[in-house]
């Protein structure tokens, strides 16, 4: 690289877990890395913002060296917390990860590691988002780690001339089984979810949010079936939400007395 | 009507906000109501789903009447909650807010009132989200209880090919003063945000969200505008995440090796 980027670094699974470390190695290859995590886990949060009630910020150290800041609130939080609050600095990237498990389809709506991501876009940085398909927190991240260095030096290496937001999943196998990289589109996929009913120690009744994935799109150029096909996706997305086809038809109501 | 419906009445403020209670009497007028709203305020939670702890649903009493259900959860835990386990029909109609404080233009993305919304649609349910633009609890809500009922009278009167998602704001003012509806699109608004760092009595460091909205897009069809032009606001939205557009650009990712 001929410039030191600053690139800053998030996730939605908290500080401590093992995706965030990879990916700040990853990203330590481009320059400099500030890394501004939830304390906790925070998955599927969506782009939650805390508003009722104030955050702590809290130095993080890993083996007696300072690693990050750990902020007791979502990862959107934590993108807005240090873009507008604490950086010195404005970061020429953001990402977010590596998610310990997959984040394709309509996932990306309540993914907290999307989020994070989809903030960075907004406040005009190129922003990616990373995830693997495995929840284990001991899934072996050397191909992750490959691939992601492969994506950020070819965004990093161009000029945009729209900011992007890309949404990576990568398959938890091994490097040499992973076929390449496909661009992709969403999959239609959804949540097949119910609560499931259970009882506590003194009888009272509680529910336990379940589901099954549901991926019946098997369409060539979907992000499911590049994971299912062993190749790493890589989703271009945008946060927009008008219905303009809707508004004629809905335009009626103006006239309502 | 000719026919009694079925309608799901959630919010993000809370069970006990005046604004769900408005909001469900309007919705009396259409048939039966089952309410199911976060048992505390919510706002700005998003999509959030809770599936790290369990949630409790507490039947929740107003003047001794069994007035509906508090899940400790977010407004999409509700609204999941009531369609997959414990509503025992499928709601025909999904109503939420009325919300204390606009959520136009990018604040959909945050709001919690429009999250349980698209959850609605989602689950194939037409879906209309109210806000009134005052944070007030005190506000008065003749008029929007007025317009909501204009509302849901006009799509529920109606068939429509595909299931609807509407975002509804309503003037702070009198009835009188109102001009009317009009069908808009979002505004390109946007916060200028950031937190304020204050000292807790034992002097360490906390931060509280703050920021200012920021309407600098006067296109006569945004939200933004017709509330400032003292009309209803009705804006169809839909939460597809896919930019088509960037596929193409990035395209080249697929040739790294």
């Amino acid at each position: 690289m001929e410039k030191e980027l600053n690139i800053l670094v998030t996730n939605d699974d908290g500080i401590n877990s093992p995706g965030l470390e990879v990916l700040a190695r990853a990203a330590s290859k481009f320059g400099k890395v500030a890394i501004f995590a939830p304390d906790r886990q925070q998955s599927a949060v969506s782009s939650a913002l805390t508003i009722n009630r104030p955050l702590k910020v809290q130095k993080y150290f890993k083996n007696k060296e300072f690693y990050g800041y750990a902020v007791d609130g979502t990862p959107a939080d934590c993108v807005k917390m240090a873009l507008t609050t604490l950086l010195d600095f404005k970061p020429d990237l953001i990402l977010s990860g590596i998610n310990h498990g997959k984040n394709t389809s309509i996932n990306v709506m309540y993914s907290g590691t999307v989020a994070a991501a989809v903030e960075g876009v907004m406040a005009g940085i190129n922003s990616i988002a990373f995830s693997i398909t495995s929840h284990s927190l001991y899934v072996e991240m050397k191909a992750a780690e490959e691939y992601a260095v492969k994506i950020i030096e070819s965004v990093v290496s161009r000029s945009w001339d729209t900011k992007i937001l890309l949404n990576v999943n990568i398959p938890a196998i091994e490097a040499g089984s992973i076929k390449g990289i496909r661009v992709t589109k969403l999959a239609k996929s959804y949540w097949n979810d119910w609560f499931e009913r259970r009882e506590d120690p003194f009888g009272n009744e509680y529910f336990w949010f379940a589901g099954d994935y549901i991926t019946s799109d098997h369409d060539k150029e979907t992000d499911d079936t590049a994971i299912e096909d062993d190749f790493v996706s890589v989703t271009p997305l945008k946060f927009l939400f008008d219905d303009v086809d809707t508004i004629k038809k809905i335009k009626f109501v103006e006239s309502l007395r």
